[in-house]
């Protein structure tokens, strides 16, 4: 069964792990946020793509929640150290794959090459797509001014209220080799339980995705990411509320209005009313064998 | 006493640290190799200039003879996983100084003012200055090719015999800000026990330095790097031999013919002659105490 996973980061990326469980190799494509990829102390950084390829390598800090296990910090503190900037917090182990990343791009590759080189070399069978090759950057609104994501989300630790989010340069980005590919030869779109504005929103504000995603002829399902309206860890909820009107799985699948057929939430969110159809099923994922059991409950829905 | 140093890497560093001792605050000025600079991992690294930092900063691994104490690796290991070069080896603390560095200078900073800057945050009452802000690289002329030098030094394992020592972009090459200014408000130069070819023949293929040194109206005294001939680490007794024809205090001399006025050589090389005057002591830096009674006896043969 050929699936494609639209991910953000940490929430999508266990989803993904899940996912990748069920499923047999080279079933799974992950076509991946890059909307919160910055350049910082001169190196390009995917955080989404790589928290994929962390939890999916099994290199991931899951108490943490980001980065990766057994990690180190002293590049960053030497930085400091020279009057560098450190507000973004990159691990020495991190900091090796952006050192290699960062020379295959100003080489000339794309980084959808360097993602699949990547990739292969964590030994996953699956194809892990950045959504676009092309520069794609997420931006808020918010009442104190528009900011970068990674400003916003990191430096500013996401307290501003979110009044839109723009996504700068998405009108003219192709998405990335493949990615149309496999929405076409995929039986099944899913969507991971990541945050709809700035997870899932720069993904499908590439317009070839959207396009495909809403032509679409298989089934697609997205997981919400809310338990009982809240978030599990960061602003989803907020977000919802001020940008949606509310956290009810209503004011979720409203967030995918034309490109999902059911939406899956969680036993504290139902009963529910929704324009798609809703599955209800426990959606935390306290540890791998949870998301795997969900993937398997999605995977049933997509069925 | 002002006085300016010509110094290479790890052994140069280490009689820096202690004529910096010797020394009052504000007296010292070193003209640093920059033959030897290389980007590797897209990172601008400047291997002697940094010695010189850790080691007079107080950071330096003087077990392992280069690079910061308490050092980790980790980024290089992920390096090489991702498939990137691990050849150079740069530790984790290391790193953080080359980002920095390699931003700065991407923003349009010379070398020089990154290094004034860094050299600063290091609470060092001192000058360090890159021979030259232009490009200048070491190349070495082998039987088996022409190298640079670091693929030389440490990729080949400075196995090859060296023919001669090249570099590119001398003839070009004007110094960096404050060393014409330091040499001509100098008390004293000295030349560190360095290696006569590859750290210190770089700094005077600078026309400017070259010229400057040799118009001297004060006392220029160079120390030997050999002990009885023979070079307390590296290859600077082979290529003497090979491209000097011999490895006694005249042959030393010889290498900075018109720079010097005196050379300081070893207990273990006396009685000798040489073209210039013979100052005889014990030279071996088994500490840093050590390398400051060797600074105060070369001191001494500056008045």
């Amino acid at each position: 069964m050929k699936v494609v996973l639209l991910s953000g980061g940490v929430g999508g990326a266990r989803f993904a792990r899940g996912l990748y469980a069920a499923l047999g190799p080279d079933e799974l494509t992950i076509v991946g946020n890059v909307g919160d990829d910055l350049e910082i102390l001169g190196l390009s950084v995917s955080p989404d793509l790589d928290s994929i390829l962390y939890t999916l390598g099994g290199m991931s800090d899951d108490e943490r929640g980001w980065g990766r296990a057994d990690e180190t910090w002293n590049a960053l503190s030497a930085v400091a150290d020279w009057g560098g900037e450190d507000w973004f917090r990159i691990g020495d182990l991190d900091l090796g794959l952006h050192l290699v990343r960062t020379q295959a791009l100003r080489r000339g590759a794309r980084l959808s090459e360097v993602t699949a080189d990547v990739v292969a070399r964590a030994g996953l069978r699956l194809r892990l797509l950045p959504a676009t090759d092309d520069p794609l950057q997420t931006h808020v609104v918010a009442p104190a001014g528009t900011f970068a994501f990674q400003e916003w989300f990191v430096a500013r630790r996401h307290a501003d209220e979110v009044d839109e989010v723009v996504f700068e340069g998405a009108s003219e980005a192709r998405s990335a080799p493949g990615v149309l590919e496999s929405l076409s030869e995929a039986d099944a779109i899913i969507v991971a339980p990541s945050n709809p504005f700035v997870s899932i929103g720069p993904i499908v504000a590439v317009r070839e995705i959207r396009d495909a995603i809403a032509r679409r002829t298989v089934r697609s399902v997205a997981v919400s990411p809310l338990i009982g309206g809240e978030a599990v860890k960061g602003p989803a909820d907020r977000m919802l509320s001020r940008m949606a009107g509310g956290t009810s799985p209503a004011h979720v699948a409203a967030c995918y209005e034309g490109l999902i057929d059911a939406l899956v939430v969680d036993d504290a969110d139902a009963p529910a009313e929704a324009p798609v159809e809703l599955v209800v099923t426990d959606t935390l994922m306290r540890d791998a064998n949870a998301a795997r059991r969900l993937a398997q409950v999605v995977l049933e829905a997509c069925g």
